[in-house]
């Protein structure tokens, strides 16, 4: 079993992508389940998933105003059809109930996303403008019937998300909301996850089936990939118009509303663990730990009982960052001081018979594993200090190492070699799909976004040559 | 559509069920969806769950130091049937993807239960007495292809729930632990909920399949029907047999650890509105509402400004409670109260420019209807006292109603008359599983219960006259 092995036997740098296996697994983030293409979320992943969700309802459900509600998970086959470029984007990866099975008559998908089953309430719940807005979100989970090989958190059949569907009178709300929400997406994966992100809007190819356009974060991972991380869609009235959503308006006239919906998913744990994480295993930011501290008392023999007694009141009088005291007489401080770097937890608190002589402790930082000896009776101003410290640089460091990622370049030899250096390549483009698909086939780089706010492109697109429309960034992708 | 005729058309004491669907639809607490078989929880119903769920976490899963996490949708078949009693009891409603569609070589279960795809997991996370106990919890949704109809809350093909599976070294902490989650399932009912139920015991034939025993919380309805509201299973060595769950213990030999497994579900707010609400339409206890006042301010010519000024004033004054302001002037006061009534807002403060001479609000209880004259400059030590109050009191009142509904009887002819009376109904019983049958064709009754504090047995099973062996409660159910 992978998961058994302790400790990381690959470097970051020499494979990142069995790097980042072995840091899920050992670090019991997840595994794979023995179902194939489906993850098993274990207490430590799902925590954080946690965490994300506690500061999803503080920033952006609470000050916009969104409810969360409950849809079914089945959604018959003739809704998802109701909107013809939906349907052609989803068929491809949708589970389906067999008709036989169901005896209704027609299959049911098993929900990849649920705008058509939650629009066909809407278009009973919507009557007049004083219905609007509504803003209803649902946490769930979503399947998608992936054939490549999965990748914990990044790619499974099934996975965990919220997805938000809003509804207004005017298409000026509905495009602010859209923007709105991505801002505040980009700042939980900053503030939280201290992940930068691009924040912009996604090519018509790229957009989401059904959308008028897609607005997106794109945070940039060690190995010069991009990780989509949330996405925002402006519907326009579409969706409505195809499920009969209208409302009365102040004009005593019938209407089509305007929407949009917009989620992100666990796929955000992912990039957080290639973030930010290292050879020695899982590094996260303080904000998303349950488990700030581990205490480690080092026991010498005729020396225990103070260092225990030491190590018991540094637990309480640190109650509120949920110390680990980890004082187990069966393994080494060695193999605690792995165990806690592997596994992720932010600060380690040595405690030896001979700081304690001089009333201090030693305090390791685990992203720059700095030492520091602290005396006892300041750690509790100390270690708040520390842990903010601590989030504020990861996040500069991520946010550094993305910056020096990105290359402007005004040719196509050069867009082609920055994109095989692994970068992140912003070019003035023409905006076609026919020239965006033909950069896929000849380099591997898709189109990451537009940046919400980007200057005017000019000249011409220095990929096919005709006159460019906008700036976009390219590069390889998860 | 049933759902925008306003206000109950229907007495609770006339039809029961017709009552119940109009006051769960009419309230927006929830809807039929389009789906078969399915409902949509709306955002006000959504809100009670998320109650539900915080009050869980604090006094369930924090105090016993449960962790939660999440497991695949998907369960193989061939992990159904690794325990034979399991999969005899689940088959029948179970909905299948065809492995033609799955690829897999084998059907895959859509989760009626999660024990066997958890126990996979399990069989591989437990090695030691160290990794023991462990305790995790999934919040998520399952299916149960139920073919008879639906009942919104309380018979539906999808439900949300939590699943908690423990695994323990001894047998002994394994059903103390089993019993202790069964208490403090009650204590949720009663306490946030303020619905009573009995703690007991299932019968042999009752119990869940593949457990060893199992305890329940019984809510008895107004019509005479109990309510099975969580269920909290002693697994014993069963499913670790099955999984092949070992672990090393302290003696350095080989164990197959004890498990339980225990769930509530969305049901509970079945049982919540049926047992509190009236015929004006949904009455809630206060602390599952998340807004807990409609501020009404009466609204006459030349004199509205200060009235709403006031109203603005209260609504910030009282800001802990939530409380709505309703002063759309398209709508009479009489509208705006039946709507409150309707959709069960605990407190309704009237403001009219009368009661402001006197520096006074008229303050009406959602459950009594009881109306009385605050002074403004006491609301927010009154508030406070009246909603403690109102969530004793509605506790106080349906245990009496239950506790009445009580019937010891000792002779058959008595328990058909009290069945048939629809009591809950508490005999001297043999405890076997074809008496449990008989009583099941004649009466309709079924066993609730041993309670957890019961007597022992006296003489003869009331109903086929062999050697009692506890003492059961039988009704009829849902």
């Amino acid at each position: 079993m992978k998961q058994e092995q302790k400790g990381i036997t690959i470097k970051k740098e020499e494979n990142m992508s069995e790097w980042y296996e072995q840091v899920c697994l050992k670090s019991e983030l997840v595994e794979f389940s023995t179902v194939k293409g489906c993850m098993v979320i274990r207490p430590r992943g799902y925590s954080i998933w946690e965490k994300i969700k506690e500061h999803f309802e503080e920033t952006i459900n609470k000050p916009l105003g969104v409810k969360n509600a409950y849809f079914p998970l089945f959604v018959p086959e003739s809704f998802f059809h109701k909107e013809a470029e939906h349907a052609k984007g989803f068929s491809p990866e949708v589970a389906w109930i067999d008709k036989e099975l169901t005896g209704e008559g027609e299959r049911l998908a098993i929900r990849p996303t649920s705008e058509t089953i939650m629009y066909d309430s809407y278009s009973r719940w919507i009557r007049s403008y004083r219905d609007l807005p509504l803003k209803i979100n649902q946490w769930c989970n979503v399947v998608r019937w992936e054939t490549k090989a999965t990748r914990l958190f990044l790619r499974s059949r099934e996975f965990l998300w919220q997805e938000g569907h809003n509804v207004y009178e005017t298409e000026k709300e509905c495009e602010e909301e859209t923007i709105e929400i991505i801002k505040r997406y980009a700042a939980l994966c900053e503030n939280l996850l201290a992940m930068p992100v691009l924040v912009g809007k996604k090519s018509e190819k790229e957009k989401f089936a059904g959308a008028k356009h897609t607005y997106t974060i794109e945070a940039f991972m060690p190995d010069g990939k991009a990780l989509q991380c949330g996405t925002s869609h402006n519907l326009g009235t579409g969706f409505g118009k195809s499920f009969g959503i209208s409302y009365l308006g102040k004009d005593e006239k019938k209407h089509t509303p305007f929407q949009n919906s917009w989620g992100l998913s666990t796929r955000l744990i992912g990039g957080l663990v290639m973030t930010h994480s290292d050879d020695a295993g899982l590094v996260l930011p303080p904000k998303v730990t349950e488990n700030k501290i581990a205490i480690i008392p080092l026991l010498f023999k005729n020396k225990k009982e103070k260092v225990l007694e030491e190590a018991n009141k540094l637990k309480k009088e640190l109650k509120k960052f949920n110390p680990i005291l980890d004082d187990s007489e069966d393994y080494s401080p060695g193999y605690k001081f792995s165990e806690h770097e592997l596994k992720g937890t932010p600060i380690r608190i040595e405690i030896g018979p001979r700081d304690l002589e001089k009333d201090e402790v030693i305090v390791v930082r685990r992203d720059t594993k700095e030492k520091q000896s602290i005396k006892i009776k300041n750690l509790k101003k100390e270690i708040p200090r520390i842990l903010d410290l601590m989030q504020k640089e990861m996040f500069e460091k991520a946010k550094e190492k993305m910056n020096s990622a990105i290359v402007e370049v005004k040719s196509k030899e050069d867009f082609n070699k920055a994109i095989k250096n692994k970068k992140l390549v912003k070019i003035n483009w023409c905006g076609e799909t026919t020239c965006e698909e033909n950069i896929k086939e000849k380099t591997g780089a898709t189109t990451r976004c537009i940046l919400l706010k980007e200057k005017k492109a000019q000249g011409n697109c220095i990929y096919c040559g005709k006159k460019a429309k906008e700036i976009m960034y390219f590069s390889k992708s998860y």
